[in-house]
C-alpha cells in the first residue's frame, strides 16, 4: 500500500469542477421544481445511518455498503440509497402524518464497489416516493411524474420499461414450485437481461414441453398494451394474472396522462431491488444502454420501520444523465471585469453593486492585478474571458 | 450498548423535514447566486478524501475527524471543512488555471464531536475562497462578499470582528520569546473568548510592567479605524505593526464597499482554524451568541498540495443561521387538489398540467382517495391545506 501524495482523491469519487456543477445543478434545480409541482416536498436525511436499521433494510448487498464504526463502537452506513433513509422518516418524525404523502430529494448515496473498476463509488440520485396510496393510479403518477422529471433535466428521447415483479413469481410458482435456488438463478439472469442465459437454464430443468414454452413465452412479452392480452393467455397463475389486470390498469391511466407513447411493457423487467413487490421500471435514454432512473412498488419495507403502508416512487440516475445525456443548456454570459486604482474604488465598487443587482456577473481587481492577468500566456486555455473590461482611473469610468 | 430500533437515528444528526428543507433551499440558492454575481464558480468534492492528505492538512483537530478504513486498507475521512479539498483541488485539476481563481460551495461537513452533546456533528457550510490574491484588496473583497452573503441569507443585523494572527503572534515573540507552550496557553484563553483567563494566566509570567500592560492593552483594541492608531502604539514588534497595517488598508477597502459600518477591529481575534496566516474574522447576528460565518488568510495550506499560492475566504455557518434567525421567507403557496372520477382522468390531467406550467402546485388524486382525505380527523394538524379544489366527474370541472 502506497502513501497517497497530496494531490490523490480516492478512487471512484470525484471532483466537478465549475462547468460540470453548473449542469448538475440545472438538472437538480429544474427536476426538484418539477416535482414541487407535482406536490413532492423535499426531505433532507443524514448521510450516516445506523447498519442495523436502515443499512440492513436497504436492497443493496452487504459488501457495497460503506461501513464505519463510530466512537460508541456501534456500526454505520454511508446512505446507500434515500428510499430506506425515508422509510425510517416516514415510521418515526412523519409518523402521524395524514396519507398520501408525497416526498422528493437530490442526495449523493454511497456504493462500495472496487470489484467494478471505474465505477463511482458516490453519485447522486433525485427522486420521488409517493407513500399510502396503493392503486394503479399511485402506480401511474410515479411513472408519469418520472417521465416529467428526465423531461425536465433536460432528457429528451427516452422510453420506459414497465414490468412487475409478480408476474415472473407466479409463473416460477406454477412451474418450478419450491425451488427457491433455481427460480433465483433464472431471475439473476433477467437482471442481467441474460436471455441466452435464461433459455440455457430453462434446459437444465425437467419442464413439461408447455412450461418451457409458457417461461420462454416470458422473452417476447415486450411491446404496447396488447401485451397484456398476450400475457393473460400464456398463464392461469393467479398471482401472474393478478399482476398483469394491475399493469393493465397502470397503461390506462397513463393514457390519460397522454404519456403512454413512452412506455413499452417489459414482463421481463423484474427491478433489480430487493424490497420491490409490485410495478417496476426503467428508463432508457436514447443515447445510453444503461438505465437513467429506475423505480417501482414496495409495499414491504415501511413495515420493517414500524408503519405498515404502501408505496411506490423512483429516482433519477442523475450522475448518468450528467455524463452521458447531450442537455440542451442555456449558453451562461461571461463576466464583467471592472479594474480599478486606488483613488476609484468606491465609483469601481459601486458600479459592480449597480451591475450585479441586474443580474450581471462582475468580477473586480486592482488595476495592477489586471495586468498581470493580460500579460499571462494568451496560449492558456484556462483564462476566464470576459463579456466586457470596464477601467477606473481617476474616480472614472473608461470602458474598453 | 443496545441494538438501535427501526426508527432510531444516529445522534448528532438530523432529518429535515420540508419546512425546513424550503428554508435552507432559500439560503443556499440566495447565497450561491450572490457568490455567483461576484464572479465566484460553484465546486463539488468528494464526501470521502485519503486521511493522509486532505484529513492532515485539514485544520480540524484528529479526535474530532470521522475515519473509516476503506476495502484497500487505506485510511479515509469524512470531509471536516472544504477549504482543504479545495486546496487539493488547486493543487490537481486546477494546476494550471491562472490566478486569480474565484470558487463556492455549499457542501455538508462532518466533526465528531461525542464530548459535546447536542452538537451536530454533519452540518452545511456556505463559503467562498479567493486563490491567489495576496493583497488587502483580497482581503477587503472577501470580507464585503461574506456581508454581501449574510444579507442574502436573510440575516439582517450583524457585526464582523475582524482581527489579525500577526498581531498576537508579533507581541508575544516580544514578550515571550521562546515559551511556545505559554504563547499556545495564552491563545487558547482567546480562542474560548475567556479574557478574564488571559489576565490570570499573564500574571503568572515574570513580566516587566510595560509588558503585562502591553499583553492587556491588546483586550481594549476593539473598536473602529481608530484601533489602528491606538494598536500601532502599543508595539513596536515589526511583526506586530506590519500585521496592524494591514488591516488598516483592509479598512480603507472595505470603507470604498460602504460596509465598515457592519466592521469592528478586534485584535483579540485569532482565528480558530491552525492555518490561517493572516486577517481573520467572524461575524455575528444580533440573536445570537455564536458567530454565524468565519474566514481568513491561508497563504500555507495550498503549499501542502503542491502549488505555493496565496489563499483567503471564508465559510457561511448554514445552520446556525438557518436554526437561529429570524429569516424573512416568502410565504409558499398551498397546493390546488385535483379529485378525478375513472371518466374524468384524461380531463384532470390536463387541466393540472396547465396549472404547473403557470407554476402551481397542484395534487391530483381518485375522489374515492379524497374522500377518505376529507375524513381524516380534522384535529390533526398535518393535514394539507389547499388553496383551491376541483373536482372532476362525468368528464367535466366542478370547482369548489
Amino acid at each position: 500500500m502506497s502513501k497517497p501524495k497530496g494531490f490523490e482523491k480516492p478512487a471512484g469519487v470525484r471532483d466537478y469542477l465549475p462547468h460540470v456543477v453548473s449542469k448538475l445543478r440545472h438538472i437538480e434545480r429544474n427536476v426538484l421544481d418539477c416535482m414541487s409541482e407535482w406536490g413532492y416536498r423535499q426531505i433532507i436525511t443524514p448521510t450516516m445511518e445506523y447498519y442495523d436499521t436502515v443499512g440492513v433494510a436497504s436492497s443493496t448487498s452487504d459488501r457495497k455498503l460503506y461501513k464505519m464504526l463510530n466512537n460508541r463502537g456501534t456500526t454505520m452506513v454511508l446512505r446507500s440509497d434515500m428510499t430506506t433513509p425515508i422509510a425510517r422518516v416516514m415510521g418515526s418524525l412523519l409518523k402521524e402524518e395524514s396519507l398520501p404523502v408525497r416526498l422528493s430529494y437530490h442526495a449523493n448515496v454511497f456504493r462500495s464497489i472496487e470489484e467494478e473498476a471505474g465505477r463511482e463509488t458516490e453519485f447522486f440520485q433525485t427522486g420521488a416516493e409517493l407513500v399510502g396510496n396503493d392503486s394503479a393510479e399511485g402506480d401511474a403518477e410515479v411513472i408519469a411524474l418520472a417521465i416529467a422529471s428526465l423531461q425536465a433535466a433536460g432528457v429528451e428521447t427516452f422510453k420506459i420499461s414497465l414490468g412487475h415483479v409478480g408476474f415472473l413469481t407466479g409463473l416460477l410458482e406454477e412451474v418450478l414450485p419450491d425451488k427457491t435456488i433455481e427460480q433465483e438463478a433464472l431471475k439473476e439472469t433477467l437482471l442481467n437481461r441474460d436471455f441466452v442465459g435464461f433459455r440455457e437454464r430453462l434446459s437444465h430443468f425437467q419442464l413439461s414441453v408447455e412450461q418451457r414454452q409458457e417461461l420462454e413465452g416470458l422473452l417476447r412479452l415486450r411491446g404496447a398494451q396488447d401485451i397484456c392480452l398476450q400475457a393473460t393467455a400464456l398463464s392461469s397463475n393467479p398471482r401472474a394474472i393478478a399482476s398483469i389486470q394491475h399493469l393493465c390498469k397502470v397503461w390506462e391511466v397513463l393514457e390519460a396522462y397522454g404519456v403512454s407513447e413512452h412506455v413499452m411493457i417489459d414482463l421481463t423487467m423484474i427491478g433489480d431491488f430487493s424490497y420491490y413487490t409490485g410495478m417496476v421500471f426503467e428508463g432508457y435514454a436514447a443515447e445510453l444502454g444503461f438505465p437513467v432512473c429506475s423505480g417501482g412498488r414496495y409495499d414491504n419495507l415501511l413495515t420493517q420501520f414500524g408503519r405498515s403502508v404502501t408505496a411506490t416512487g423512483f429516482a433519477l440516475k442523475t450522475n448518468r444523465i450528467l455524463d452521458g445525456v447531450d442537455l440542451h443548456l442555456p449558453e451562461e454570459e461571461p463576466p464583467v471585469l471592472i479594474a480599478y486604482d486606488v483613488n476609484s474604488r468606491r465609483e469601481a465598487f459601486t458600479h459592480a453593486a449597480q451591475l450585479r443587482q441586474q443580474g450581471k456577473i462582475v468580477i473586480t481587481e486592482h488595476i495592477e492585478a489586471t495586468e498581470k492577468l493580460e500579460s499571462a500566456t494568451p496560449s492558456d486555455s484556462s483564462v476566464v474571458t470576459y463579456s466586457q473590461v470596464i477601467r477606473f482611473t481617476d474616480g472614472r469610468a473608461v470602458t474598453v
